[in-house]
């Protein structure tokens, strides 16, 4: 979904149905699968000690088509995976509050910066060493520059860090990638395809004002009244107007070529300050545990495993994951080297983790002519091995980082590290 | 989904999409237009003094393809319409005791005989009073035959009247009326294909044995503790394995050939005698609340106002809406005599809408070719419609029924009438 518009053309748009057609029980059954795989994979996985979102996607992976098959990637399931990863960045953000996300600016900034120029030169760099075009490089790297906070809030959320200083560094860290990375796919296309980028400039100015009217309104909701959700006579609780609120501000970003996800978390962050904020968390958690692993077992089930049986694109993608991964890391690491050493690693193994845009990315290269079917599916493989990786990174970062922040100012970065509040 | 398998051939399978494919904005676009249509329909509705349900269903017309066309009957609202009543359907399940609706079995059964055999009778009637070939008019009858009670249970939830003796036997009679849809939909098929049955009665077998086991189930799942759902480690509360149960016993219906909603009604019949229960209940509320609207404008938006430009036709839907209800009001009169006047009177007007039973049968004699394009319009806006009126219907004979049960005894019917529980 994010993009779609912006970049136009990319996506094709759906059917439209006969009047009196009925879905096939296969798509339900598709989606049968997905939930049970999901969930039989999070059980192993915690049984086995393992987070249990690596758990998800490989259950996705193992009944996905290119495994055993038994799911296929329909639409209908693709749209129950994106309203899974925006109903769950939008209880992340229900989680935050606007003025400890500020706090953390300009360690954000700086980490989203760096952690944004270097995939990109990393992945040019590769696409040049095997011997690709320019044209085609950068779009290796750009494919590689967009992080999706997906999988890291869930990890934060099943560790109940989300408190946590580096867990706000990440989340404002990834607002802010999602606006560069816009603005990189605009020059990008520019570049390559010679169009004029007015009209990427305006949603540029667009989406950064959605952002900054949506910060302001966070800070503007402070304390506002139940009943500012409750008046409605179909409103018994405050979760239908809220819902309501969630999904436009998703789809609003999503039309001023921002990912979904960054819209739903912004109309977190604004009902976190309501007076409803916590029946509507109460509320939104249902939801939450049906559709979130939707979105898991979706991402895995598109990791075409036929693509590692050639040696040449395995090595292919092994490097574009630990590219990926250390590119991030080291943005993270220099971004927010000021609040401690485990700190900043632990927000830039949280960045490194790529999504829907990569994916789109990865499709406009595919599209133009650019990007070989083989370069495509490498880069494709990559980004959801930088999800699979992820967790594991994290569970090993985020306990130092805890006692790092614990024992106070024992960061090496010579900065001064400030505790987390409680 | 009901019936697609057991009827085969009708609903093309999904293409099944590329691995690295991302979904329209239209697509989501069009779901929260359907959402905020079917909540406004509402609102207006309430605040005019009318049933919010119809509200939900008018949102629907005025947005879907044949009115504003800002909503399209994508396969993703599709999707979630199926859920919406789905879910539906398991809350009332889970609001109903196995042994109040096994006390109502007389009445119910004999509503859905007759409720059944009439309209296929008037239906056939009206098709070869306006000169159809006999084998077109059955498919007329047969679109008219199987209740869906997806808004009569929203109509006695809103009204709270679920525990109330003319609910369980609408509820009741919606099941056994399944079966005999089945049962007819099997025979109609030999007739005009000339096809042998043996598989169409193995799928009645199956069927009725489904729900046979379901009704056992429930009786020995009484008192059944908290830990059969909680054992898992993915379970920390109840909802995901109940929300497995219900999607799994919904399929299984729709595999047998029988309503989704039927599966997930007995799904909810069974965790109604759990110790978890309320817990459960309290948790598929939120779910309930966004997926159900999806379904009444869903349901909406597939009435073709075209198709009431030509006076002929108009006649057509007419004559077919008024046969749809008085011979299922009927049927629930003399069915369900025992219970009272008005209480019988309810439980006619709660049989009275169509749903997608009605329009698979429709689409099957398009299919065919026995019904015209035209015919099938009109069958398909007739169903639609008897869904629009029965609010209004029930809504008058449910206070009146009340009344009745109140009072106690005064029903013209001369057997006795019990009083419903408190």
């Amino acid at each position: 979904m994010p993009l779609a518009f912006a970049l136009g053309g990319v996506v094709a748009p759906p059917p439209i149905q006969q009047a009196a057609s009925t879905t096939s029980s296969d798509v339900f059954l598709g989606l049968f699968v997905l939930f049970v795989a999901a969930k039989l994979g999070e059980e192993l996985a915690r049984r086995l000690g393992q987070p249990a979102v690596v758990g998800e996607l490989l259950g996705g992976v193992l009944v996905g088509p290119y495994a055993l098959g038994w799911a296929q990637l329909t639409e209908p399931a693709a749209v129950f995976s994106e309203f899974g990863v925006v109903i769950l960045l939008f209880a992340v953000g229900l989680e935050v509050r606007i003025d400890d996300l500020l706090a953390v600016g300009r360690p954000a900034a700086l980490t989203a910066v760096i952690g944004m120029l270097l995939p990109i030169a990393g992945g040019y760099a590769v696409g040049i060493a095997i011997g690709y075009p320019s044209e085609s490089a950068i779009y290796v790297g750009l494919a590689l520059a967009a992080t999706s906070i997906g999988i890291t809030s869930r990890v934060l959320a099943d560790l109940g860090v989300l408190d946590r200083r580096f867990s706000r560094v990440i989340l404002g860290a990834a607002v802010i990638d999602d606006i560069l990375v816009l603005i990189a796919i605009g020059i990008v296309e520019g570049l390559t395809t010679g169009d004029t980028s007015t009209s990427a400039i305006g949603l540029v100015i667009s989406a950064v004002g959605l952002l900054g009217l949506g910060f302001l309104a966070a800070r503007r909701a402070r304390g506002l009244p139940r009943e500012v959700f409750t008046w409605p006579l179909f409103a018994d609780t405050p979760l239908v107007p809220a819902f309501i609120f969630m999904f436009g501000m998703a789809l609003l970003s999503a039309y001023l070529g921002l990912a979904a996800i960054i819209g739903a978390f912004v109309a977190g962050l604004i009902i976190a300050e309501t007076e409803a904020r916590e029946e509507i968390e109460r509320e939104i958690h249902p939801l939450s545990l049906i559709f979130t692993p939707f979105f898991f077992a979706y991402t895995g089930a598109q990791l075409d495993l036929r693509t590692l049986t050639d040696p040449a694109v395995l090595a292919l993608v092994v490097a574009l994951i630990v590219i990926g991964v250390l590119t991030k890391t080291v943005g993270g690491l220099v971004g927010a080297w000021s609040t401690g050493r485990w700190s900043a690693t632990a927000v830039g193994f949280g960045m490194s983790p790529r999504g829907e845009v990569g994916i789109v990315v990865a499709n406009l290269g595919l599209a133009s002519g650019l990007l070989s079917p083989t370069a495509f599916s490498a880069v494709l493989v990559a980004v959801i091995g930088t999800t699979i990786v992820a967790p594991y990174l994290l569970a090993f970062a985020i306990p130092r980082a805890i006692r790092e922040e614990s024992a106070g100012g024992e960061g090496q970065g010579g900065a001064p590290v400030e505790p987390a509040p409680a």
